[in-house]
């Protein structure tokens, strides 16, 4: 089955946990584009009222073409359900977010969500993660210096360019470094690791924050949702 | 004693720390101003080789305009010894910096040098490090959740705002949350606390990295060592 087919499965089922009057936030990724096109059509045809948190410019810039409400992260005072994508999840629902580059943002919203729910193709769901590279956004002044203490803890860095080489910048101007680890067996020593070392702003991992995953599958949709 | 003249007499001293060929870190902040300016002095007279690293846009600038060559953090493989302000330093050399928003770069450059020497007056040598409010740099986008978060954690926060109210922008363009906390009786944990809260980029609390404090005082400069 194709992989767009499932993502768009998955997006469309997550659509339902919407309810009115809800504050809801708005993860990035592909699979986000079609949670905000059914979205949109669920707000016209019920003409439900909903305030929406987006996790990038580009989400942002998509929710306002079709008509959904946007405020920023900073002008709500709580966050009902956030709906957002994942790269990988794991058995114990810990995963790797930021393949867009979007991760400190969706880390932002998504702690700030009383309930989070991940939409997925299933071949993000994996028994270890770490074989998709772990992204970590870090400050430009001195981003060598992060480097070289990553290649010291044997992690296997590599800075993030656009196709002319040069380094992809996030919303917040900052570079991504990503991990090339493929199994992460200890993700919260490594999360408190990463956290601590200066010029680091936010790393990939969002361990024991979500509630529900939504996985897209041939069999259909299936729901597996976290203790 | 005039507060300025302590400050002046310690940065003077300072610069009998830089050898020939060093490699050296350039802190930020009026004390540091004194010292650039005695670096200067000697690097002329004694017609010294020297690569400089600065912490700040400001001490880039005035490095510049005295001759003194400057060459970025990502340019260099290692710096020899940094020399720099600090807003509170207690009998255990931890200690606290960000009064002027550049505790970011301070601390980047500080990681990566050999040793470090911090220029005070004897006002800035206290029991307990606290008093002075304790300098945070946070992404705009969601700070006042990381701000809800500080009340929470009763940490006392405070936007840092200019005189005509507008927040105070750091060189990275981040916003800054001043804890005012009086006495920090356990640094280390507020440290990691402070580091793994999304959204947070660096908390003023410099721990285990100053290896000589040079102080200023009506008595004459006293050298205070870290074991």
């Amino acid at each position: 089955m194709d992989k767009n087919a499932m993502k768009k499965m998955a997006a469309e089922r997550s659509v339902d946990y919407v309810e009115d009057n809800m504050i809801l936030g708005l993860g990035t990724g592909s699979t986000v584009v079609y949670m905000v096109e059914a979205l949109a059509k669920r707000v016209k045809a019920e003409n439900l009222h909903l305030t929406c948190v987006c996790t990038s410019i580009r989400t942002a810039e998509q929710a306002t073409s079709l008509g959904i409400p946007v405020k920023a992260l900073n002008e709500v005072d709580h966050i009902d359900l956030t709906i957002d994508g994942a790269d990988e999840v794991d058995d114990n629902f810990q995963g790797i977010k930021g393949g867009g580059a979007a991760h400190l943002f969706e880390k932002l919203v998504a702690t700030t969500s009383t309930r989070n729910i991940w939409i997925v193709d299933e071949e993000k769901v994996v028994d270890t993660i770490g074989r998709f590279p772990l992204p970590v956004e870090v400050i430009p002044f001195g981003s060598q210096q992060v480097f070289n203490k990553f290649v010291k803890e044997g992690l296997n860095p590599e800075f993030r360019t656009t196709e002319d080489g040069q380094r992809v910048l996030t919303d917040s101007k900052n570079e991504v470094i990503d991990l090339h680890l493929e199994k992460i067996t200890h993700p919260h020593l490594l999360a408190t690791w990463l956290s601590e070392q200066v010029g680091v702003v936010e790393h990939g991992l969002f361990l024991d924050l979500v509630n529900e995953v939504v996985v897209g599958s041939p069999e259909g949709v299936k729901i597996l949702k976290a203790r």
